[in-house]
């Protein structure tokens, strides 16, 4: 293959230039006795550029065994025999595929290929109809076609200079989204997870409140505090870590009986916070929690914080999904009292991994608190409208570019569509419920009825159904034991994977957490296969 | 196609169903006058499930769309004819594609294949050989294939559990690296970008000299202080700010000639701010600076960190690949007595966006910093070893697997190849540097020699070569319009594109900033070609 290249020797001279700073006539003097300085290193570089037009076919190859693998467990009818996953214990694992990085090492692209095979044979198969271990389930196709040419486009989304239509895109989205809550001078961004988009609600807070911590910090401060349910995500610990103001100012308000935040405890913690001369700034509502699946009274704590002069950030990295939905919107009224919220649309609707948003209802508080001066990428000399360089509202410098994928999922269906995939998600769990309570020997509810499309629940096995006067304390500690058995039985089978959990708000140890997203889109016979599952594996417990 | 999908009637009787709460037995009741309470929407999710593994065929699409626009620019033989981008103005851009979002909306493949190929075609190909305008160039085909298959695995870094070989492969490319900087017993975590991982340093740091401020926050404290040269990355700032720090406690220290951390200066400043009663914690060293791409003394740093008792930090998002180097690894000399530093892989060597590593030479203090009780995730009673459950060391929760694509490229190539192309990429830069002088009435170097593979230079067009008594303020002034007016030509032309920047620390208007990185594999006459295009861009001006 001709690939316009020079030669070894022309190379090798061209190192010897350099090294001697010498004027160019010097490029002449091939083979001469400046030789002894070259090393092999030019005849690397040179095969590796001679190689790189070939190794680009490798992307044939890695599409084709994608297909191969059947990557995406695509037809539902073959669930039933498609393995979730080959679960193998790390050193076990560590014996089937070679890691270990060494300094010398070649591959053909058939070696990589098949390196490729045993990465996808041994991974979690999260697209398949069965996997509902997570927050995220199976991805929409049309999200997955985007996320692969974002990476074949490889730019960062700070300037429009070098992402111009996916500047255009992330712009696009966020006024949509802003609309959708009622943000009518709204402004966002793309940020790498939920956990940092609750982080901006925090700084942003922050910032509205006291300014001058972006110059001075918050040293002469009295103690910030924070508040956020018990059963609230633990990205706002972490982030009030992180930003210096400490967990122990993260105040955990009691939640009810639907593990929503109890608006009276909050206002109580608000006053004890005060009382003890701290400084209250920020609550967090959240809308749906991760265990349960709760939605939080948007509107009763818009109102506290309102009465208390406080910012309101909704946690909807879960729940911001029903922003879309016909039937089950209301879950988010108040929304749009809210003074920032955290969207996770890589959770519900499918979109790839990682894809969340931070909205703000005020226009230009993202760009003040968080731009600087920054001459080499936000130049103000540029020759097109620098309003699309939205990079420096962002904490990071280059930031993958998140919104196409979303983009072209909500171009394909329309968010309509979304909606009603959301509502049948929802649905779904309901109709699990029922089947739940449809089979009260075996499974208890956590919740007669969660909110959301998690449903949390205990399976009892065979040795344990007795009188409920007979489920004592020791009934219970051997019941939390269950869960776990199950789940790792449900690994090395195959066939499922539903996570499990405690929560200790309520002092209840484990139980399952099922989760239903739009994807897959599943049928209520498929419910029972679910059950089923569980009690086949439970069976001899 | 059959997908063994319930029929219409069917579903409609499940949603009745669901809205009664009813018994089983309802579910015989097709047709009935619950009919009145069901819309549409059983039909359109119908519609989507059943449309669903045709959907999944837009990958072929879009496979083929990829190779068919030339993503890569493959062949160096056809970058004269290729554009890198076809710009256009925000506006205009805006008729060329339809980017509004709807409701409704409702595509075939056909349809989404035509969208995404204008936004192939209006997005910037990064990977095409002309293409010097950031810290990242081409990618290494390696790694798109690494992400790509990480795409459509669609999973997330934090436990074993969902992401057994990534959990491994993260854990393999963390212990190589510690052992390539001389950590003995170091540990790290991919981060979402460099400005992450920098902060990651600074939260770190902050634990080790104060762990109270994990639970009680900063407020007692009196101010802490950082130190990182003036010509370091903004993110140093923006996280000082971040973390409730302050922007004017991240104080500027000068640099020398070649753009180092002035040592005395960073000594007199430690002892000005102790002597003002603030506390000093943290000095930031930079490998390889954003626009000179110089490296400061890290050993000279060390010293004086330990003369003071203060963490250092290496911000080695771009000059960490010379660690892999073997002719220019001595740049990073010292990197083994720093406490922590971070890398961007995506920079140099090509690997796809996102890829920054942070590192620690301390093996328990990013758990014990980061980590706390998360029961449905980190759960103890796990069936594994569940030290490979890396997420609780992150501030993120659901993390993206930033490892494979990275390790992937390592496996296909080894390690010491890179070191190859990172020092050839170096070579190309002071061969730039050569070829410039060569040019002296028409290019002007910003340093005589830069250190790494970046390269600052001003274009003199033809209207402004005077005598050196003739260049006036006002000749400079006129000078710093030139880069951003070429810029403009490059980006209508499509021929090239270089950035261009000022540099406040020296009082210097915008110049053009040329970065070479491990891929395109340049070869001399290409250096060429970007000094002629500079020049025929430039001749009228």
């Amino acid at each position: 293959m001709h690939l316009g290249i020079r030669s070894n020797a022309a190379l090798r001279s061209i190192a010897c230039h350099s090294q001697l700073n010498s004027c160019p006539q010097r490029f002449s003097q091939k083979y001469s006795k400046m030789d002894e300085t070259i090393d092999n290193a030019s005849y690397i570089v040179d095969g590796v550029r001679e190689k790189l037009m070939n190794d680009w076919k490798i992307l044939q190859h890695v599409f084709k065994l994608v297909e191969k693998e059947d990557t995406f467990c695509a037809n539902p009818e073959l669930w039933r025999e498609q393995k979730i996953v080959d679960f193998m214990q790390p050193d076990e694992l560590k014996k089937h595929i070679d890691l270990t990085i060494k300094e010398n090492e070649t591959s053909t692209n058939s070696d990589i290929e098949q390196i490729c095979q045993q990465v996808i044979q041994y991974s979690v198969k999260t697209s398949h109809g069965r996997f509902h271990n997570q927050l995220f389930g199976q991805m929409d196709p049309f999200g997955l076609a985007g996320a692969w040419i974002t990476e074949a486009l490889n730019t960062s989304s700070y300037t429009y200079e070098v992402a111009p239509v996916f500047s255009l895109i992330e712009t696009e989205i966020i006024s949509t989204v802003c609309r959708l809550a009622g943000y009518s001078q709204g402004d966002g961004i793309f940020a790498p997870g939920g956990s940092s988009s609750n982080m901006y609600g925090l700084v942003l807070a922050r910032y509205k409140r006291f300014p001058q911590i972006k110059s001075t910090g918050m040293f002469g401060l009295r103690p910030l505090v924070i508040f956020t349910s018990e059963d609230s995500h633990y990205s706002l610990q972490k982030a009030a870590h992180w930003l210096g103001i400490g967990a122990d100012n993260c105040i955990a308000v009691r939640t009810n009986a639907k593990g929503q935040m109890s608006l009276d405890d909050l206002e109580a913690k608000i006053k004890a916070a005060r009382a003890r001369g701290h400084e209250p700034f920020f609550i967090n509502a959240t809308a749906g929690t991760t265990v349960l699946g709760a939605f939080d009274d948007i509107a009763g704590t818009a109102d506290v914080a309102n009465r208390h002069g406080l910012w309101l950030h909704v946690d909807a990295c879960l729940g911001g999904s029903a922003l879309l939905a016909y039937k089950n919107r209301s879950l988010l009224k108040g929304l749009e009292r809210a003074n920032s919220f955290a969207w996770n649309p890589h959770k519900t609707l499918g979109v790839p991994l990682q894809c969340s948003l931070f909205l703000t209802s005020e226009s230009d508080l993202l760009a003040r608190c968080n731009s600087i001066e920054v001459n080499y990428l936000f130049q103000q000399d540029k020759f097109y409208d620098i309003s699309y360089d939205t990079g420096n509202k962002s904490v990071q410098c280059g930031r993958k570019i998140d919104a196409f994928k979303f983009w072209l999922m909500l171009k394909a269906r329309g968010y309509g569509k979304y909606g009603h995939l959301v509502d049948h998600a929802i649905l779904m769990a309901r109709l699990l419920e029922q089947k739940l309570r449809g089979r009260p020997d075996r499974f208890r509810l956590v919740l007669e009825q969660h909110e959301y499309s998690n449903v949390c629940f205990w399976y009892i096995p065979k040795s344990m159904r007795v009188q409920s006067s007979e489920e004592t304390a020791e009934w219970r500690a051997r019941l939390y034991t269950v869960a776990p058995l199950i789940k790792e039985r449900m690994a090395y089978s195959g066939t499922l994977m539903v996570g499990y959990t405690p929560l200790s708000s309520r002092k209840l140890g484990n139980f399952f957490r099922m989760v239903f997203t739009c994807f897959p889109v599943l049928k209520t016979d498929e419910l029972d296969v679910i059950l089923d599952e569980i009690e086949r594996l439970g069976k001899e417990l």
